[in-house]
């Protein structure tokens, strides 16, 4: 491959500069390498891969086959306790669930409906009798089933939903009942086609007293005719925008009459008597606490999101490196896309996203399973990962959203068609960013959490890469109260030798920088509602309302923070020394980036010169140009081969033709036979002219 | 409806704000109203509306069959010469053109392929004997065609395809040829099923002199038997990401032979001897034009991809005033998703880019009518036409996406159900942004165009909209140069009384800061380019190449230029003072936000000050807060019905069913029959203790 349009070949090691794929595809595999590898083996099966064109019947039933060959193979029980045949693996469980996508993410979701939702919910909130009773039926599919919380009316505030669970001591039962249409419960997995049963989250209410949301196993169907049993109504939610592989649809409940004993009972029971009991006091904690269970949707999503975004720019990548278009800067040879700023500036951002996004993950996948195999279990220790998770989880579904389509657009007409992967991917993930909690109200849940450490004088967390933020803050106030740090900054800045945005590759310099953005745009939120939490409700909501923006924004600007701090600490498990230089100027067009993207927040509030701001986009753009060589190794670290790609344009085709269409032209010049341009007739007429 | 975060009603006239939706409804029709109104009548027509989850043959099938009705109901047959049956009248024709995409987006452009493309070329290209014997078949879809210009090696960079038609003078034929696969035709409508015939794009060379790209009429198939005549291949593309009502496929030819007279030789012939004539001497000009008459694609591209940002608009704002979510402000009452900040922020600013980008495509349609009616119609004029439409369609087609993504998520999981319109209206515009020129491709057209003007000391252009800019720019460049003007306004803003956002609002304040901005960057590329054209050509492309991003970026500012000075004439035309003062709102959040969106620029050019730019944000929040209450008007001035819109959640159901829910929990309240919230038990409980 010639590079016009940089004279130096991309081949040559640039002072050192080089990328060890094999050694770097291991730092990406993280702590669970051998899991992923199976999980993509299995993901290679064609049986598992996604096929265009199905009808939406068809597709759910194809899918629901799958589910089948996921039990044959043993890839789904990690999770479950080892007394029923699972392993009681957290982390390994979501770490080989989310490689799935890559085969077709209806079935990534079906069976998270099916084993991380119905099921998980029997095994964290059900008692070792509701385990044992119903989870082999759920892990050998006897038992597809739905997870009924979301209400057409409630979506992301499910401690609103209006579905009640009255017990009945008469008859020793709670009674299920959907008071109105707002309630039916909405979106569901399983629900139009395949679920005999359904865990249902109802405020459960005993002796006159409401104590909350509660979950409850029901059933749903006669496993034998698949008729609704009495009381219990459905409608197929037809068609959506992606995942037609699964049958979601709505539910309600006239009056639906179950057992005391299906009350899935570990945070909250009801005696024969109908007296009420908890270990959790609180039914603000308790709820939390219920919920809190299910936090594994999201780190899988998460971890999903990951990975459609590094098959989506292995796909675009390897095409723009065998593209051509308009010949620039040689009359006979055309330029290949990758060597265009612009095209660099599309995709490489992309990729260095993706990798924090990656690193990021695996942060939150120890997190997790640290927190549900026991190891660290505390209150504080499921707070944090929820706050990780929330995080973590709106960031990557975005930018899975972002990725698909610019690689869709980068590479043209052929990035439209179904073959190519794109469009497909893009479509099913595009609920991503809206379900298992809205992006924008988990955006809100972290910048809570961010406001309530921030009033609690900085109480000391230790929860990996949040705790260095927290400590940072801590040391940073003062300085900020003072207002002493911006005025010296910004003299210091405009002032000092240091005007070009080089300074900012420093590690320290960016850390600071990020981390001094988010303490301060949280202590100015902070600021602003304090008097709020004084106000009357009405009026102090009113004052929430008008820092709602600033509000996720600042959580924004904390979840960047985690991903780049992800990214950093991940340098230091590259041992080969080329790669990590390739790999930091890949942080630092990620962590520059950032800067880039919030620099009017910078300069405003004076944290960076003029003069420096001015030199940032042209200094991201060199770097970018010196990762352009290393691209293509960059994306074969991912480790995804054909089996996963399945892109025609991946395949080296596009590469073939230019060849061709080059070798023709060649031959065409070189024989004197072709013909000659009117362009060259005209111009040498001109110049005979002259003479 | 109770707006419970603001205590102010909404219907309250706020300093005489209001909207007369009739009258703005008149505004937005524009000049082709009644054209329009018509048009909206079909596209009603529910045999013509897209029927989801049909197979991508079934699809096909029925769109075709829609052809049909379209020319039976003469929908489509204004531009053609009144002599065959048309009218001559070029703008109403792409008026009622674009409307069609609320019916189907495969329609209009399947109908944009037949008659747009295939039609347009034979009309544009040809003679008037081609007219006569191939128009009135087009017309009537007796001969269904393709327009084969784009090929698998070259989309659009058209200069450089590889088909070659090579005049045999002993037969008097042209001899049309693919030399290898990069050179098939790809991507092409009407080719996988119904084409008969095609314009075929290729290089003319007789004599053993390419005279450069020309277009020729092919027979495709036998219309009998629907086979293709011998010579031809073809290859189904298959299922895309969106737009399947459309048979697009892939075409070769293989020294297939054609009369000479089949050269649409309006702008270049070929006498019988072989001998070569063109009307236009320079090729590069001549290829120009050639294109240039078909610019109308890019004009309905962008009307269509407004009609749809509007559509899209009317549904999740309808939503947003009727779902309620979260009981911020009150315990019994919950809040309208419209009266949060962040939903304000999410969806009023896309009104506002919409509004300006439905009044900016009334200026280019009226341009375009100008140009192809002959009226005003000198090379200038298409130039301008060029660049317009050129600016325009990369502004609207990418606009629509991110309306049609942020309206599906802000409906959350009820805008990803396909019957709410979002999803599939977004699969098919997607293509928009790189088909008839990949907007990446255009806007460096633009700029291309911005640098001409520029080197050419900003020759006197009379085009409406852009001599506005070139005025303002010849004025402002000796300032700038003598480094003046920075000084003086930053001074001047950081130390003057006017230390608010606020001063922005004034409508010249509005047009020098985007105005300056644009020219700035301009004369910024320019100086640093400079050099490059005297440099040899693979040195001067690579200095081209190092400011590729900046180039781009001068252009989408130039065009956010153009869509704001539409947006602010389109002011002068509305004559309530009520609603004048609710659209000035609107076009300051529009101009307000294309400047907190470029806020970086104009902080580290010393345009605006730290202080005045941290004021920016909250003061554009204030605005939204006073569009709210007029949310629901502007999007009803647009002026859809059901039988457009055609989603479950605009239809008012949401408010039923919240309406019930409500009234529900107020007679729960009213009878004490309901259950006591634990919560209030502990509350109560402590209370007791107290005492």
């Amino acid at each position: 491959m010639t590079n016009v349009l940089t004279p130096v070949s991309p081949a040559a090691h640039d002072d050192g500069a080089t990328v060890d794929v094999a050694s770097l595809g291991e730092v990406l595999l993280g702590r669970w390498a051998q899991v992923r590898l199976d999980a993509r083996k299995l993901a290679g099966n064609p049986e598992l891969h996604k096929i265009e064109g199905l009808s939406h019947t068809e597709h759910r039933e194809r899918v629901f086959k799958q589910l089948g060959i996921l039990v044959e193979q043993d890839g789904v029980h990690r999770a479950f306790p080892t007394r029923l045949g699972g392993s009681d693996d957290h982390g390994g469980n979501v770490a080989g669930f989310e490689e799935l996508v890559i085969a077709d993410p209806s079935l990534q979701i079906k069976g998270g409906v099916q084993w991380g939702l119905f099921g998980s919910a029997v095994m964290h909130l059900g008692n070792e009798e509701h385990q044992n009773k119903w989870l082999p039926g759920i892990m050998n599919l006897e038992i597809p089933g739905s997870f009924a919380m979301t209400e057409i009316g409630h979506g992301s505030d499910v401690a609103s939903i209006a579905t009640t669970a009255t017990f009945d001591a008469d008859t020793d039962e709670f009674v299920i009942n959907t008071p109105f249409a707002a309630a039916w419960k909405e979106y569901l997995g399983n629900a139009a086609v395949h679920g005999v049963a359904a865990v249902v989250f109802a405020q459960l209410i005993t002796k006159g007293v409401n104590h909350g949301v509660h979950a409850f196993y029901v059933d749903l169907r006669d496993p034998a005719t698949m008729e609704f049993l009495p009381g219990i109504q459905g409608k197929d939610d037809n068609i959506k925008g992606g995942l037609n592989g699964i049958d979601n649809g709505r539910l309600a409940f006239d009056h639906v009459r179950v057992p005391r004993t299906n009350l899935l009972n570990r945070y909250g029971d009801v005696a024969a008597d109908g007296s009420y009991s908890s270990p959790i006091a609180s039914p603000g904690r308790r709820f939390f606490t219920m919920l809190g269970t299910l936090v594994q949707g999201r780190v899988s999503l998460n971890g999903a999101a990951v990975a459609a975004s590094k098959v989506a720019l292995k796909i675009a990548i390897q095409y723009a490196t065998e593209r051509r278009q308009f010949n620039a800067a040689s009359d006979t040879e055309e330029v290949v896309l990758l060597d265009y700023q612009r095209h660099q500036r599309r995709l490489l951002p992309l990729l260095a996203t993706t990798y924090a996004a990656a690193f990021a993950h695996e942060e939150l996948l120890i997190k997790f399973d640290d927190v549900f195999s026991g190891k660290h279990d505390t209150d504080e220790d499921r707070q944090d990962l929820e706050t990780l998770a929330a995080a973590l989880k709106s960031m990557s579904t975005w930018h899975v959203l972002d990725t698909l389509q610019e690689c869709r657009e980068a590479c043209g007409g052929a990035g439209f068609m179904v073959e190519n992967r794109f469009t497909s991917l893009r479509a099913d993930l595009d609920v991503y960013v809206t379900f298992e909690g809205d992006n924008t109200v988990l955006l809100q849940l972290v910048a809570k959490r961010l406001l309530a450490d921030y009033s609690k004088e900085f109480r000391n967390l230790d929860i990996g890469i949040l705790a260095r933020f927290v400590v940072g803050q801590a040391a940073d106030l003062t300085l900020n109260k003072t207002g002493l740090r911006q005025v010296a900054q910004f003299v210091a800045d405009s002032g000092s030798a240091q005007k070009s945005a080089k300074a900012l590759k420093d590690e320290d310099t960016q850390r600071q920088m990020l981390a001094d953005r988010v303490q301060t745009m949280v202590a100015q939120v902070a600021a602003a509602l304090k008097e709020a939490a004084k106000l009357p409700k009405d009026q102090g909501a009113a004052v929430f309302n008008d820092h709602q923006n600033e509000l996720i924004e600042a959580a924004r600007a904390h979840a960047e923070l985690l991903q780049w701090e992800a990214f950093t600490d991940a340098l230091n498990r590259v041992t080969d020394a080329g790669t990590k230089k390739v790999l930091t100027r890949l942080r630092d067009v990620f962590g520059l980036g950032l800067i880039e993207k919030h620099l009017d927040w910078y300069l405003m509030n004076g944290r960076i010169s003029m003069q420096r701001a001015r030199t940032l986009s042209p200094y991201i753009n060199r770097v970018l140009a010196k990762l352009r060589p290393h691209a293509l190794d960059l994306v074969d670290a991912f480790g995804y081969g054909p089996e996963h790609l399945r892109a025609t344009i991946a395949t080296g085709i596009e590469r073939e033709r230019q060849d061709e269409a080059r070798d023709y032209y060649r031959k065409l010049r070189a024989s004197s036979a072709g013909p000659i341009d009117e362009k060259v007739l005209i111009h040498k007429a001109k110049s005979a002219s002259k003479v």
